[in-house]
Order: C-alpha cells, then structure tokens, then sequence
C-alpha cells in the first residue's frame, strides 16, 4: 500500500511535497479540501498508495474502498454535512472528467445537490 | 448480511419479490439497471444486506465497499463504459437528494458527465 508515482499530483500531496488543506490522514488516506471547490463542502479523500482509478480496483486492494468511506463519513461529520446530506463521487476515465490520474472520492455537501450527478 | 427491512423497496427487489433488469448478482451485492436511466448506462449495485446509508458504514460492515466497487468495476465493463469512462455516486441524505433508504451506488456513463456532479 505504499507504492508512489513520483510525478503525481496526489501522490506529492500525501507526501507534503506540494501543500494541501488537509482535514485528517490516516495510516491508509487523507482528506484534504478541493482546492476547486463545487459546493460549500467538498473534500477530497485518497488512498496514499498510488492506485489510477476505479478501474483498477481487484481483490487484492479492494479493502481500501472501506478506508476511503470510513473516511468520508468522518469528513462529512467533521465539515458539518452528515445529518444534512452529502454526495460522494469517483470520477474514472474521460467521460466522467477525471482530472488527475490517482483515485480520489469527492465528498459535497453543504447546498442542496442536483440531479442527475452532471 | 442478511438483514432485511421488508419494507424496503430495494429489499424486495433482491428478494425478487419486485422485478428489476438484472445485470448480475453475488453472494453480497445486486447490480439492475435504474428504472430512470440519467445516461445511456445507468447501473445500480447494492449490498443484498439492509444498509441505509453511507452514514451507516462502520468498521464491522466497511467491507461491502470494496464488494460494491467491484461489482460497479464489472458493471462497467459488462455495459462497455470502462474504456470511455463512467462516474459513481452514492447520494446520502437530504441534500443529495437520496430516494431509497437503502444504500446504492450510481454507475453512470455512455455520454460525457458534467462538473458539478449535480
């Protein structure tokens, strides 16, 4: 679970190596806020292990699904939005937009979210 | 996991108690197609076991994420979005606009996805 891309983004985030307003890491993820915010909440929560998207997820690292939503429960506790409401979104592959090539959750929350999800 | 809320509209569903357009079922999870596509592919997979919401997951129960990512990771592929791309949303509350207080995971792709994701 420590395999690093030393040219990611994120990968550079976990190791402080690029700044980020971080909510909480663990020994697995961090929270951090999206520094392109989309609703008054929106964190950001990845596995510090280098894993590109959900396409990429097998039996063998499919545990850290439960550290990324045990995460974001606790950042939308933290942030105030777990008894209004709050949508998480994993953005994979070109149609969805996904900006950087390391898995990371969306957590928003904090204003009324629209349907459909974009 | 094999609690059930027979009132639970997606209980009965897995149940088979209220038909669906199956894509494929495990021993923990269901993937059918949602009954008002918001794109060409619009999938949903739940946990067989009654779990209300993200708000709901615990150290005890975490391990059903990695079944749904996988199981949303094959419902991609079996409806040929993975190479162009899919999002995955799980709406929890209010705010996101959650329906069935049953926990499921959005699969949506076959057409460009737009930033906010609602």
């Amino acid at each position: 679970m420590n395999d690093r891309d030393p040219g990611c983004l994120f990968c550079r985030i976990v190791a402080g190596e690029i700044p980020s307003k971080r909510v909480f890491e663990t020994e697995s993820v961090l929270a951090f806020h999206d520094i392109n915010p989309q609703a008054p909440v929106h964190g950001l929560v990845i596995p510090k292990a280098h894993i590109v998207s959900l396409n990429d997820i097998t039996e063998s690292n499919a545990a850290v699904m439960g550290d990324l939503f045990l995460a974001a429960r606790r950042v939308a506790a933290e942030l105030g939005v777990a008894a209004s409401g709050w949508r998480a979104v994993f953005n994979c592959g070109r149609d969805a937009q996904m900006a950087v090539d390391h898995l990371h959750l969306h957590v928003l929350g904090g204003r009324p979210m629209k349907w459909p999800p974009g």
